[in-house]
């Protein structure tokens, strides 16, 4: 392909449009989501650039390329001293294909008028990028046009016009060493109709595969007709799902804040009570929270009030959803939510008091087209201040004997949240940060389930494994598994940081010392601490072995009392690891999912478990492949992998559309404070209790 | 001691005294607690009686003996024809002592002007009853007066009006068949003085035995002198712990109900959305919630809309708490804080506001003094509507080319809680009821921890194993376990019901069968249903063994899609099991804390975890020892016995008081309903959001 000629009329005009947008605007955080107008910069770039002549060209990932850590800890945290945003980078990194390849490039758009490509690289791996939202909306397009589909869709009795389909990517399964696969996915079409619901509805036995570049159908099989499931009762818009609800609903009630929120966002920066955090958004991971900081009431030497680095980087790093069938139409689907759909591409607009109460505020976000050219999502992220009702910490003293002393102080605690959809799934994510110093880390499971039409109407009829829950008639929901993999570069008052186990361990004394023993106790357990030395000691079966507390400790920084400062870990339920075998081909492209608990040591590059291409990706790169070369993890700069795990066994309640289901995590501070932080709080109100509240009804919103 | 003659006198003004306060009163529901009315009789029938001549007589516990569970049933469920109030009994279970002995009575009071005692048997075998709140006032009201116990004190430089002292149980440490022991007890002793935690300042190494019939210091050992930690550091009273909070505070929020609470309470029945249940009250298991049953949208057959049994009853049958420490000061701290001291009996008023936000009601309870009298309870028990900004269900479709559509309920939950503060640490037991179904149990942890004196002032300077944190100078907090044992009568849809293992069971195919395979997979899982048997079968450690889903199902009732109607156990974290020897004496005494989930045939007898005489209890009695007549539980009544389990190594952040630790269960339909029960509700407010909401504050509340 012959080199263009470089267009300098593109750049010339997005220059203009940037620095006419940009004119008198503050440069932004440096981590801050890449904007608006740096997104037209590094489309000009690099659709100017000579290193990537082929056309079309789309663009799959685009997003921030942070600056180096140390660099942003001197920004966050240095001081006076410390450097300013004008020093620090503005960049991308940007994933296009191209010429049937896939390119990565550096864009520089620290100066929005004025970008330039900084480094250039072909992938000559494994995988491919994410898909684009435009070529599942083409690809999906396809199947009517194709005339062996309208016959497929004719014999089941099914109206074109009812048809939907959807992208679902085709894993790997073999061949390692093939330098040029095709990027292709299979599409599924399902029925809509009377229904929303058509997940509830597929055209089951019925597989096109799409090639994505040459965008057209290069397979097809109709292997077997079932009945397509009928809409009744599936349908889960208000209004369309059946008789009212039974019983009174519950009342209506909403929380109220006379004085306004506690929170403020500056930019991105949220600050509120003790916490202080920036939140950015990435097409690929959604929500990232970075430079996660508590302060300290208690003044350090010098009688300064401290902020102390906790979090530096978190976020979703991939959702792993294999599913348990193993014919020919379910086999392959073992999504790689993130790596293949994207998780900030799959978030759609939060509903106000739905999906976030009256009190919360909203973050927009951007992120690529498949052109480049950015796009606004609106509501991307709330935040809220929540009252649940629950207790910070209490006690009654009842042992003096002419007074009963009670303190109770009441917990108040901000949420941060997101919600993905990825196709029928619905992943409500949330960060909540507590006075007390912890952050809890909420996964949400609901949306709806994956289906597979069959001739069986009743349970009776199943003769043999069915692979999941007869949920309604001719309608099985398949087993699956979902781990959620978060990412959480921790830095517990700093980056030097080690992974400790205090191992609960038994003492035991056999019966027959009893004589010669000093106690009569015959057991009991202690500590025994392990500082994991390398990765391999720092990877964690939460379902096996002995237990243990899990703690992210600082190995240079004690309390007065001389514990390491530290957080821990501590498993919120879903603690599920994957069964699969270590063959099998899902599981070497998700190999880290049979440990919970992974430890890392810092690298930049080293974002996404599933690898940076996870697209029929074949398990070379990613988290587990990462950590075969058990590198050194004590005291460094270390990052702790979670993965939230739920082997999903459908039910009935979980059709049409299933009530949520949460599990998580909690870091929570241990020996990070000298003593509770929260002792010197004084009651919500100051024993003044909010009474005489009233509230006027408001305009219906729209919906 | 010589026969009494019977005095009528008592019986009479307590006969006319009962007559009054019940005339008109409506008839209680069978399963409410005694009420005063009904206390009153119960003493003055058992004073009466000539079976207990011996004087003095202490009431340990009074509750009450419920009806037979077929006629509960009927009369709940029966419909027209089923049981009335009236034809229930009303009864009371008694254990006094008196002459040395342990008496079990049962008084009829049914007609509360004339009670009468319907039964009475001596306890014969091991073990005493819970200690009374008088009995341990007197008894820590001993040392000041013991002249060996006034040199110890004066020894440590301490001012005797600063001490306080505490009852502790001694357990059993062997000695199976002595028929004739003293029920003695610890006494331990404090330093208030400048602080009101006296549990952080031990006078450590001084032990007193007190014989609590005798109430007479029987034994005293001042074994080594350790410095008294410091007051300061360790008050957690408003004003008390030192300077102001950093950062600001949240904001003041409260949740306001424009058209008022959701929930009725009449009498003892709570109604709320889809729910019905009972709340009761017990002096050894405080709430008790009974009769729970959901209304069920889908009509049945004939048209009419359900009410269907989910819970029959469910408590907290023990907390037991062992501590980590051989020493002699330590060994025997192997607390059952149900049995020894009683959940209801150290349950304490609930702060409004604090405990329980603004819109919470409260429930008062009475329970029978040591000599009988009926003590009022304020505020045991409160409930509340909790809208936590959480999501009942949501899905957002971006499938439709041209349409967006989102649907979203938020997620409003009943909420009845109870807080115990058994000594230093506080238990806040919430029973969580959801509008999906489900019931959460949540325990949190709270309050302060059990610490020893040490001569340790910093960290290093701890040369062996201390059996605990030091997170104070002079101050380690010992290692310790909390298991918090449910009893919970589940009757799915009624008593027939089995328990279900859904065990995740992978399939896996060696690579070198792929060729001949017809499918690419290597591997999936399938679910391999097992039912229990017997109570062998029903026993799971859920840290060990194959992943499970663990389902109640009704064996004679199955959806329309032929699924078998059940609830589910869904663990949320603190799943930690004893690590201790089987054959260790508070592991014999609690020996079901091995494995979470236990489950048994229901027996109206089989309350008691830890049996039913748990003081000095040797493990006769209880949970493990009925499982080991290992019963038919297969397509039976039975009952779920779940444990939430804690290691709890402590950190700083425990001192002086502890941030709330939570962990529990949550009870979710599984095949129970058709379909998710909340797809017809509408959204809340039915899309009016809420707007225009004003307080003005109160008067400040007396505190």
């Amino acid at each position: 392909m012959p080199l263009r000629a470089m267009l300098p009329l593109p750049l010339l005009l997005a220059a203009l449009a940037v620095a006419a947008a940009a004119a008198g605007a503050p440069r932004p955080h440096p981590l801050d989501p890449l904007s608006a107008a740096e997104l037209i910069a590094v489309r000009a770039a690099v659709l100017a650039s000579p290193l990537v002549p082929a056309r079309p060209l789309t663009f799959h990932y685009v997003g921030l390329d942070e600056p180096d850590k140390p660099d942003v800890l001197s920004y966050a945290y240095g001081g006076g001293g410390g450097a300013s945003r004008h020093a620090l980078p503005r960049r991308a990194f940007v994933i296009a294909r191209a010429g049937g390849e896939s390119h990565e490039l550096r864009v520089d758009v620290a100066n929005a008028s004025s970008p330039s490509v900084l480094s250039h690289a072909v992938h000559r791996g494994a995988g491919f990028p994410t898909l684009t939202l435009e070529e599942q909306f083409a690809a999906v397009a396809l199947p009517p046009k194709h005339p062996p589909f309208v016959e497929s869709v004719r014999r089941r009795g099914v109206d074109m016009d009812d048809v939907l389909c959807a992208v679902f990517p085709v894993g790997w399964f073999g061949g390692d060493g093939e330098p040029r696969r095709s990027r292709v996915a299979k599409v599924l079409c399902f029925v809509a109709g009377a229904t929303a619901n058509f997940y509830a509805r597929p055209l089951e036995g019925v597989t096109l595969v799409v090639d994505l570049d040459r965008m057209a159908i290069v397979g097809y099989r109709d292997r077997v007709a079932y009945p397509v499931p009928k809409a009744e009762g599936t349908d889960y818009r208000a209004g369309k799902a059946g008789p009212p609800y039974a019983g009174p609903a519950p009342a209506p009630g909403v929380v109220v804040q006379p004085e306004g929120r506690g929170f403020h966002i500056d930019g991105h920066v949220v600050r509120w009570a003790n916490w202080e955090f920036h939140v950015g958004f990435d097409m690929r991971a959604g929500t990232v929270i970075s430079l996660a900081s508590v302060h300290d009431a208690d003044a350090d030497a010098g009688g300064a009030r401290r902020r102390r680095q906790v979090l530096y980087r978190g976020f979703v790093s991939e959702i792993f959803v294999p599913y348990m069938d193993p014919v020919e139409e379910w086999y392959y689907r073992t999504f790689l939510d993130a790596g293949e759909y994207g998780l900030g591409l799959w978030a759609f607009p939060l509903q106000p008091g739905g999906d976030c109460p009256a009190n919360a505020a909203y973050l927009d976000g951007h992120y690529s087209g498949q052109d480049g050219r950015p796009v606004e999502a609106r509501n991307m992220i709330c935040v809220f201040e929540r009252y649940s009702g629950d207790v910070a910490w209490r006690h009654t003293e009842a042992g003096f004997p002419n007074q009963l002393i009670t303190e109770v102080r009441p917990d108040v605690s901000l949420v941060a949240r997101m919600v993905v959809s990825a196709g029928n799934y619905d992943y409500i994510l949330d960060w909540e940060f507590k006075t007390s110093g912890s952050i809890k880390l909420v996964v949400s499971l609901t949306g709806l389930l994956e289906v597979k039409a069959t001739a069986y109407a009743h349970a009776d009829e199943v003769a043999q494994d069915a692979h999941g829950t007869l949920v309604a008639e001719n309608t099985i929901a398949v087993y699956h598994d979902h781990y959620v993999t978060y990412h959480l570069d921790l830095d517990v008052d700093g980056t030097n940081n080690s992974f400790v186990k205090n191992i609960v361990t038994a003492v035991v004394r056999d019966a027959d010392a009893d004589a010669a023993a000093d106690t009569p106790r015959r057991s009991y357990w202690t500590v025994r601490r392990e500082v994991a030395e390398r990765e391999a000691d720092g990877q964690v079966d939460l379902g096996g072995g002995a237990p243990a507390d899990l703690v992210f400790v600082n190995p240079g920084k004690k309390t007065r009392m001389g514990n390491e400062v530290g957080y821990r870990v501590v498993p919120g339920g879903a603690t599920a690891a994957s069964v699969l075998a270590d063959d099998d081909f899902p599981q070497r492209r998700a190999a880290y999912c049979k440990k919970q608990v992974r430890v890392t040591p810092y690298s930049r590059s080293e974002k996404w478990a599933s690898g940076l291409y996870a697209d029929q990706s074949t398990g070379g790169d990613g988290l587990a492949a990462w950590s075969e070369r058990d590198r050194a993890i004590r005291g460094e700069d270390i990052v702790l992998w979670y993965t939230v795990g739920l082997h999903h066994v459908p039910y009935q309640e979980d059709f049409p559309v299933m009530p949520t289901l949460s599990g998580g995590l909690e870091l929570r501070p241990s020996n990070f404070f000298e003593r509770n932080p929260l002792l010197t709080t004084m009651p919500i109100g100051h024993g003044r209790p909010l009474v005489n509240c009233s509230c006027a009804g408001g305009d219906s919103i729209s919906r």
